[in-house]
């Protein structure tokens, strides 16, 4: 059984003004409102678009107002960097420094403590436009990991090094730690970066392991193994970031961040540091009508084997976006082949895919970009932002599954459409 | 301009003996036979089928005996275990340790040698039977990466550990030597895994580098590295290893490994650990009419960002293998938007398909299995091995481009095709 939220298929014209405003309708139904509203508007130059996540897993009532707050500071400081003509991927880390700073979340700063009690995040961050990518795995001591990978882009993107080297595109550990700082990144005490949160959650942890540990003693290993996977923690605090961005120009970025699993084991990458799996982002080309940008959040080891970013990505490129994304978690994800061992398949995406609204022929002139975000999760809740440079506010969601449905089996699904116009 | 050196396309019967060879034939144009000949045989039990690379890089004619000899012993190992009723998965670990344990090759013992002197290793495995993964990134002190890789995988498929944690498909650095230890693998010096070959060419590589730096100085950032993309470096020693192979059962297992890049920068992960870039398998199911294994050699931002084992594998449940192999080296590697920025595309790959030969309606017997295996790349030269585990002696091949054309823009394709028949 799928559990399904109601998708709600406003769409909304973030032209102009409040009085631009589209009445609610079905997402399918009103791209043809959009192109009318379109023509009888002088279109005014906006500065893009950005959809962030502070992570698919639990979010209690008590911290919701956290969660929506760093939302929508991230949020605001993609929106700054749009308006100052930054490009999607310079805005999409912007947003993700600010969900890394946030103690609150599990990435950057108050990220989970793994097994020996330090902390290894994981990050990456693609560029629609010139496809390059760039991704740090179990780094400690950097404040910022999304900041790490989004230098390894750009200095990729510069060609290569001294002798005719390749310059790499994913660092792991120690060798991670140390390119950035010759790369002008300040290093960050470990320990000021664990957060009260984080540390009193590893203690919680740690006698939960313990105690499971010393139940379990006197079974046989396989027995131990089998009954622990019906635990209680499947759900738990599973706080990967992301944020994807569509630029002034129709560029689209993404990128995540993570601190991993908790009491993961030292030196464990997760998605959030794996090419196809954490983030990705294409812009429109000839084989492809829709920019795509995606998120992923969740299980790492889920999302790593069944490669959810980049199925997303390609499920985009369909005519019904909502119901895209509804079949690949489905059927790529909760029902994937390659998780058909796994009794609860933990993980949320935000996408955002744009194209150009073209008038009919003769005149094809480009009046706009069409964007259409959504998010979907099989984990108890994801908390979701999203902010149109035109707008003055962010707008925020704790997007929950639906009461009496079970986690990992069944998913919500939610998303919006929305026009951005183009001189 | 695509150079292609002929499709060799002999079909070869490995069932009994050495007289139900067939003649050489287009691979088009064999299967009937191959079905109508099964249709006159007994048919015997055979252990299955292993293919495997030394890598795609350069093999120079002074070395060229090595290579095959590693290659043959590979092939033997991996027909030893499926004689013995191992799994697919288990004979391809076991190709893969002779590849590592040879000092011709860039991978385990031998490895190349990173910016500080020290050896950083990466391996995967992918089981296509029950899809599960296993990946080590930037590991020291282990001879055997791909037991590393192959321990996790195995770990993993136990389900989860205690406290309902989810066992990682992908551990790099410190933590993934820790975890091997802590495992029962051995630690190994790091000073015994340098090969005399590996020793100097790092001292051969650093001096270039310095070399080179030196030329640069006094030119501005951009142009020195733009200048430098032109060296003469580019299609060097990328020797990753991998096998590939089908069990008597019709399992497929894929693996890989590498010391990587020489003087990568110490961090650096390559496709070899890399999920869907440096290994994939799949046994057929519903969807897929084939079961496909693919390992992957070359440089490796590349091959990550072409994800090219994954694309090759799903390119191979088409009608035509050789042609699928063709069109996709050429669209997803060599043309790929993903490398549009790069002057020379390196990479090879090695490539299993089989299906089930069944008899025509209404009796469907299953005959036996149909396996077509090939290899392509666009380094200079590419060095396989390949046997039944019903030969008694394994196959060796360097393969080299078409004289006159250029690495990274031309490629060489060959394959071949037998017939294993099972009880």
């Amino acid at each position: 059984m799928i559990g399904l939220s109601s998708y709600a298929g406003v769409m909304e014209s973030l032209m102009n003004s409040a009085e631009e405003q589209q009445p609610s309708s079905p997402l399918a139904n009103s791209w043809s409102k959009i192109q009318e509203s379109s023509k009888n508007q002088k279109p005014k130059c906006v500065g893009g678009f950005v959809l962030v996540h502070a992570g698919a897993g639990y979010h209690s009532e008590s911290k919701a107002k956290e969660y929506k707050h760093v939302c929508k500071r991230a949020c605001q400081r993609a929106v700054d960097r749009l308006k100052a003509g930054a490009l999607a991927v310079e805005a999409v880390a912007a947003a993700l420094v600010e969900l890394e700073d946030s103690p609150f979340t599990n990435a950057g700063m108050g990220s989970n403590l793994n097994l020996s009690g330090e902390i290894e995040c994981d990050a990456s961050i693609m560029d629609g436009k010139s496809l390059h990518y760039g991704a740090v795995g179990a780094i400690s001591g950097i404040k910022n990991p999304v900041l790490v990978a989004n230098r390894l882009l750009s200095e990729a993107q510069k060609g290569k090094l001294s002798a005719g080297r390749i310059p790499p595109c994913f660092l792991v550990g120690r060798g991670a730690h140390d390119w950035a700082v010759s790369h002008g990144i300040p290093p960050c005490p470990s320990e000021k970066m664990a957060s009260k949160f984080s540390l009193s959650a590893y203690k919680r942890n740690k006698r939960k392991m313990e105690l499971a540990e010393k139940i379990d003693t006197g079974h046989n290993h396989t027995k131990k193994r089998r009954q622990s996977s019906e635990n209680e923690n499947g759900s738990g605090c599973l706080d990967t970031v992301g944020a994807v961005v569509i630029d002034l120009e129709g560029n689209v970025a993404a990128a995540v961040s993570s601190g991993g699993l908790a009491m993961k084991h030292p030196g464990r990458v997760g998605q959030a540091a794996h090419y196809g799996c954490g983030c990705w982002a294409e812009n429109a080309c000839s084989m492809n009508s829709h920019s795509t940008a995606v998120s992923t959040s969740g299980c790492g080891e889920h999302l790593i084997r069944t490669m959810l970013a980049r199925e997303c990505s390609a499920a985009m490129q369909s005519e019904d976006a909502h119901q895209a994304l509804l079949e690949a978690m489905q059927n790529k994800f909760i029902s994937s082949p390659f998780l058909a061992g796994e009794d609860r398949v933990l993980g949320g995406v935000i996408v955002l895919r744009c194209c150009r609204c073209v008038e009919p022929p003769p005149s094809q002139n480009i009046q706009g970009i069409l964007v259409e975000f959504l998010w979907s999760h099989t984990t108890e809740s994801m908390c979701v932002g999203y902010m149109s440079a035109q707008d003055s506010k962010a707008k925020t969601h704790i997007s929950r599954l639906p009461p009496g449905t079970v986690p990992g089996q069944c998913l919500a699904i939610e998303g919006e459409k929305s026009s951005l116009c183009k001189p």
